[in-house]
């Protein structure tokens, strides 16, 4: 209660009553399992709130209101609590949102793994036209807005104690400035998605689905960091399929797809490199081609099961 | 998927894009973490759906949306989740409430207790004034809608393996149509709390203190079926601590009181017996009074803790 400070919270009544400033909205909901709670380059809460964040902003959608609820395992010292709360809190400021509502339960110990979040998030669609996979039109250029696979190889080294000698940071950022920063451009944005569990390969994969069109990826036009390219050989990992936290697609016609490269660059530390890299195809499969270095095509497919380790 | 069918989830984007009829909403969340799953007069997933459906209600609100998000640990039967979502998905076609975004994350053997389940709800606020702890005034008379403290004592009896005489059923229930009537009959509805979590002691002491009055509450005159007062007195409860899911207390003008009482009978079953149990009291300790039948007073108080067990 004292880190989340709202009006509506301090009423402390069985809901938040607020206004929106209009009816349409974007509403939508995770759940964070990660184990460990503090990793490189985030920890639970700063996962939980980005996550929610981006999941609106990718519906166009600026996020308004919050709730939370917390999962607790018996034991779970109260001052880990304290600053993963307060990672919540900080980020929900950065990112101009209300926690408004939420929940406690404590389960007993080895009922849980010490925290499990859920957060709910209501956000006002901004973006003039439909944001959505029923928007993305053949010849749709496709890109991402940096290097993938940080924040699952980070995740994952970390829990297994492997030692590299570059160490990798999670991506775990929020993408509200960038999209925002799109729509203000007048960037025509057909669809985003954000690259969580499945990585790139289960985005592109669901969206090509939902579309109903192919789309043509190039291997080589994927930015990855040599550091993460080394870890997933050595942990047998396809990069593609890597969870990453704070990278998403972008699909946007030919000729705004430019533009969205330069604004999506300014928003890059250095060597995240944003590219396209690749573009929707008219055809009817809906199947995602990558083509490596030497012109061999091959289907990218989604991921499932054992590929999706408890990263988010 | 193929259970909560509406148009916003079946587009599977990142999140639900909706319309709102105005602009004034409650926006709630619970997570549930009941043990067992399934239990007499109910389940998980109606529990789920009606605590959240409930905490709207208890807002003055209409609920219009919901998003659910599944913790699901690793060896639940499918038919035991299929089960349960079909529940959620009839509970919440009888409430007119649409669920149109979710999640689901799976964690391993051990680190769950079968099946978590948090819910958030978005209602449309269609109470005419403010109903909260903050319109509530002295005079206001106190009304429970009818016998406390079957659900907590149906679930715990249930895992204990205890057999009584007279099986006890949870009163998990939705209380939208009765707020509604309410509402619809220009009730003057001040404040509104569902007795879950600490029951009837829990609900009064909590609106006592954000309320800033005491309450006077006559012992005699609280509703309670005499299964589970043998069941408390076996257990060692008091059953003002015990939860209920179907129960709530409503603040009213005395000249709106009678009306309302009535209203509440008629969505009674027979014996749940919805009654007048005390008054709101101009004194500003913000105490919890109650009195017995020979009239002495004592403090009622919040239970805290070990009273508490994991029955939502």
């Amino acid at each position: 209660m004292p880190h989340f400070q709202s009006d509506p919270l301090d009423e402390r009544h069985d809901g938040a009553k607020i206004s929106l400033p209009s009816s349409k909205i974007a509403f939508s909901t995770d759940s964070f399992v990660i184990n460990p709670l503090f990793f490189p380059g985030g920890d639970i809460g700063k996962l939980a709130i980005c996550g929610v964040v981006n999941d609106l902003a990718m519906c166009g959608a600026l996020p308004t209101y919050l709730s939370v609820a917390f999962i607790i395992e018996e034991g779970l010292p109260i001052e880990t609590l304290g600053k993963i709360v307060s990672s919540m809190a900080a980020t929900a400021r950065e990112n101009h949102v209300q926690i408004v509502t939420g929940d406690t339960k404590v389960v007993e110990k080895g009922k849980g793994d010490g925290l499990y979040i859920s957060v709910a998030g209501i956000g006002q669609i901004v973006s003039k036209s439909d944001v959505g996979p029923k928007s993305i039109n053949p010849g749709d250029v496709i890109i991402v807005n940096g290097d993938i696979g940080r924040h699952g190889i980070s995740v994952l080294a970390f829990r297994e104690g492997m030692d590299f000698e570059t160490s990798i940071e999670s991506d775990c950022a929020s993408l509200l400035e960038q999209v925002k920063c799109l729509l203000e451009n007048n960037i025509e944005v057909h669809c985003m998605r954000d690259l969580t569990r499945g990585g790139l390969a289960a985005a592109l994969g669901e969206l090509s689905q939902q579309s109903g069109f192919n789309f043509e990826i190039s291997e080589e036009l994927i930015p990855i960091s040599e550091p993460v390219k080394s870890a997933c050989e050595i942990m047998g990992f396809d990069p593609v399929n890597v969870a990453c936290e704070g990278r998403f697609v972008c699909f946007v016609p030919e000729k705004d797809s430019s533009k969205a490269l330069e604004i999506m660059s300014t928003f890059s530390s250095t060597g995240f490199n944003p590219a396209k890299i690749g573009k929707v195809d008219s055809q009817t499969q809906k199947l995602v081609k990558i083509a490596n270095k030497i012109g061999t095509q091959r289907i990218m497919e989604i991921p499932y099961g054992e590929l999706l380790p408890r990263i988010c």
